[in-house]
C-alpha cells in the first residue's frame, strides 16, 4: 500500500489518481463550515506538529491497511488559515474493491481525531 | 436534498461541488478493472434501461436521504463500452457532517446492484 501523506499551507488541489488496476476510488473532503460552536465564522486557523503527525498517521494508515488493504492512500492536511468554504483535509483511497476503500477513509478520519496532533487553534469571526 | 442523477455514454467529468454550507464532501469512483471473471479485459459495456434507473436512483436516495440526511447528491453512471481505467460511476454527496455522507453512499452502492435496472452486458477480452 503505498502512502503519500503532506501537510501543506497551500489550498489543497488533488488530481484524480493514476489508474493502477483499482476498482474504487473514495475520496472525503473536510470543509471549514461557515459557524464554529454555535458562532459565524470566516475562517479557521489550523496548527500541527508536523513530524509526529506525519508519523501519526503513517503508522495508522499501516496499523489500518492490516484490516482493510488498500492500494494506495493519499491524504493533504492544511494548516494556517483556511477559509470558509475551503478544504482542511482531503483523504483518497484506492482498492480492488469499494468496501476496503470506505472501511479505511472512515476508520482513518476517526483515528485522525483522537491521535494525530493537528488541531484548531482558533475560529476568526465573521465580520457583522 | 437536491439530486442530479445522469446516465451517459460521455466519460465522467465531475467538477467539484460549489460551497453550500456542507462540511463533507464523500466521492466515490468505480472504475472498470482490468480483468471480469478472471480473464483480462480492455472494456465493458453497460447497458441501461434509462427511464426506470433514473426513477429507482431517485426513489432509493429519496429513502436513503430519511435516514442519512445529505445536501447534495450527484450521479454519474456511463453507458456503453467503457475502457478498463475509466469510470464506470461516480457518486458525490455532500452534508453538514461526514457520517450521514458516507452512510448515504455506501448503502447507496449496495442498493443500485440489487435494484437499478444497469447491468454489464458484456466484457471486451484483452487481445493477446
Amino acid at each position: 500500500m503505498t502512502l503519500d501523506i503532506i501537510i501543506q499551507a497551500e489550498p489543497i488541489a488533488l488530481a484524480p489518481p493514476p489508474c493502477e488496476g483499482e476498482g474504487a476510488v473514495v475520496r472525503f473532503e473536510g470543509r471549514v463550515r461557515g459557524e464554529e460552536k454555535g458562532r459565524p465564522i470566516r475562517a479557521l486557523i489550523y496548527e500541527a506538529y508536523q513530524p509526529m503527525a506525519v508519523r501519526q498517521m503513517t503508522t495508522i494508515l499501516h496499523e489500518l491497511g492490516k484490516s482493510h488493504p488498500c492500494l494506495s492512500v493519499r491524504v493533504r492536511h492544511r494548516i494556517g488559515e483556511i477559509a470558509v468554504g475551503e478544504a482542511a483535509i482531503v483523504v483518497e483511497a484506492t482498492a480492488l474493491h469499494r468496501a476496503e476503500a470506505f472501511a479505511l477513509v472512515t476508520a482513518f478520519m476517526d483515528r485522525l481525531k483522537q491521535d494525530v496532533p493537528i488541531w484548531k487553534m482558533r475560529a476568526i469571526p465573521r465580520e457583522s
